[in-house]
């Protein structure tokens, strides 16, 4: 049940306006007449307010359409580059940045290994030079760019901007955001990466077209979000998604997060990483049957990380293969536990544990239809993402948009 | 982002004369001024609304209210009596019936032990004749009754009303929608009973200041359901919920759902009282230290339900202890899966469990304590449900309600 809320004519002038706009992104360029009919709208609305938009150049006519029958009409568009958002997605390995135009199309990025992410003043200044340097690729005036929107793993408190706690970078209460905007000059906003890259998943599969959607990032950490439609399901907190660090393991190994047996601690790219890691050391250099782990390691530890392990598994090695297995296996028990309980219609698997070949998927399948409860989610389709590496980048560029058209700010 | 969506005036007018309602509901008696007040509505407007609610005897003048300076104000109010929900909540123990009236307070109820739930159509006979018996109780017009509303466990597809899949009766695709629309001569609807029982407690606890509500019903069964605001998540096949059965105990005992080591099967009422059960048959009948269990039930193991195990643990029985402790620390576990993932702000647990005395609760909030991640779900409140054993049948008339509501098929 809807709460009080008066609905009036400056209201309903607003809706109309964004509608026209989201018309003319997803099927521009397009005529008035086509907008009209699209939306249910009088035609004399439709070009009162295409000439509002015309004049402050966010949309551009391309000249005469074909005609059916009377005048052809003129088509409109969008103007792509009347303004950019710059998405950063800060991993624990990589740092990747994106600026995206006004038609969500990708159009400059760069990228960087992460590298010590401490002391925290210095990488922020590190950050904001990655941000100034793709907003210089744009060649365009600031007041262009409509913000800068950062995606980072951990707990964030969205309002203040704070990382609360993040423990992939062993972060507690760092004013991420503060600290950015001091340095920048265009706003500055800050979401949870799973978040980030679950709305561009949903985009990037038509989103319009979906109930819910659960989307996991399984790479260095766990994480998920979940969205409703097209937008973020934020929780009370900013805090859920956190799939990450249920208990898989009661008596599981301790997790970076200070629990103990968490889903990250048993089948993360980390964890997959630290198994295999104690698989080489309990082998001496000179054992008969060594580990294909030791082989391409070359006996160094250090140089072990999931995708050895992934590798070690295709050349045939058995203790690659149980950790393996076991990593899907746990991650299919925490992904019924998301059916039984959310019902989604769409489990999207992103990161880079998915990276490793189709047969990762179909065990953690696998596990899915072992533990999911009969009957439950039956509307559910499991997939991989489509996004690539930039998938995250190009999501916190969605973050910005939809803060942007929820709060009706676009400048328009 | 919404969807294409023109809002016209008599959308506008429908939202301005339901949020009328609303206000009365809440906030009556009322008059006219404090109504247009408190919806930033004008006078003539509301005068107009409650004009046509007088005329079709959804509300009524209950004469003048107290003058702050001009002419005493006429105070309004719904009518009490104007129509009336039913409500059942088939339980795998007990069915109780409640009606309820236009302002939300329950006027009738009826309970009678379940029994024997087949064969299925004889038992939709005893359901058809409970919901006449307490309509008979209301003594009024069939059309003043909106309908009956049924909630019990298990997987429902509410738009065709089947039981898909009730573990509790054994029920698979049981038409129960169509076979009682056949013998009662008010609609019919069905839903699950966790969702019921959640939109209840919402209610209670004021739903219109809730964020996100997660209601776990622990039972004889284990089931929940998330309200957001004061609106039921469905989940895209209308099956979420189902923390019963999500993976507590991988190698654990087989749940009635078919899987294994479901939290069902290992932490609700059922699983309680088989553990019982199965402590008594360990001994022999004369064994020197027979447990608690064994003398409650007077050695019958028949006589061993969750409430014997936890009035056996009350009197010191170790084995009882042991039983109970596990499952309020899986039960925290599984909890601690819903905070990480939804950072709900409230999450309350109803059902009989939660009947056995306030221990049951610290338990279930220290094993939360140990494994949820910190600084997720920071708003979180825990409590018990308030609504006491009708609750769930309350909550019955609150899916009617809000199906009417959202659909605009208040008789106004």
């Amino acid at each position: 049940m809807q709460q009080f809320r008066k609905i009036d004519k400056i209201q309903i002038a607003q809706i109309n306006k964004y509608n026209v706009i989201r018309c003319l992104m997803r099927e521009g360029p397009i005529n008035r007449a086509a907008i009209a009919k699209r939306l249910g709208l009088s035609i004399p609305t439709v070009m009162f307010i295409t000439e509002t938009l015309l004049k402050s150049t966010f949309i551009r006519s391309i000249g005469k359409g074909v005609s059916s029958g009377g005048k052809p009409p003129e088509m409109l568009e969008i103007v792509p580059e009347r303004f950019f958002y710059i998405g950063l997605d800060i991993g624990r390995t990589m740092i990747r940045a994106v600026a995206v135009n006004a038609v969500s199309r990708q159009v400059a990025c760069v990228e960087e290994p992460t590298n010590n992410p401490a002391p925290e003043k210095k990488f922020v200044d590190r950050i904001a030079g990655i941000i100034l340097k793709i907003a210089g690729q744009l060649k365009t005036e600031n007041n262009r760019i409509l913000g800068a929107s950062i995606a980072m793993p951990g707990l964030i408190e969205k309002e203040t901007g704070v990382v609360l706690f993040s423990p992939d970078f062993g972060w507690n209460n760092i004013p991420l955001q503060e600290w950015l905007t001091a340095k920048i000059p265009f706003p500055v906003l800050l979401e949870n990466a799973n978040r980030a890259l679950a709305l561009n998943e949903v985009f990037l599969m038509g989103g319009e077209n979906s109930h819910t959607t659960f989307a996991v990032n399984l790479g260095y950490g766990i994480g998920a979000a979940l969205v409703i439609g097209e937008d973020l399901y934020t929780g009370a907190s900013g805090t859920s998604g956190e799939i990450g660090h249920i208990t898989a393991l009661p008596q599981g190994p301790v997790c970076h997060c200070g629990n103990r047996g968490c889903l990250e601690a048993v089948a993360s790219g980390a964890a997959i990483a630290a198994q295999g890691k104690s698989v080489l050391e309990s082998q001496g250099p000179g054992s008969r049957k060594a580990s294909k782990i030791r082989e391409l390691a070359a006996g160094d530890p250090e140089k072990v990380d999931a995708a050895l392990v992934f590798r070690a598994r295709e050349l045939g090695d058995k203790e690659a293969a149980r950790i393996v297995n076991s990593a899907a296996e746990h991650i299919g028990i925490g992904l019924s536990m998301a059916i039984n309980v959310l019902d989604p219609d769409r489990l999207v698997l992103c990161g880079g544990l998915m990276r490793n070949g189709p047969f990762f998927l179909e065990k953690i399948k696998a596990s899915i239809e072992t533990h999911r409860m009969r009957q439950a989610g039956r509307a559910v389709i499991i997939s991989t993402g489509r996004g690539g590496e930039y998938s995250t980048a190009n999501g916190a560029c969605r973050v910005l948009s939809n803060s942007l058209w929820r709060n009706r700010q676009l400048p328009v």
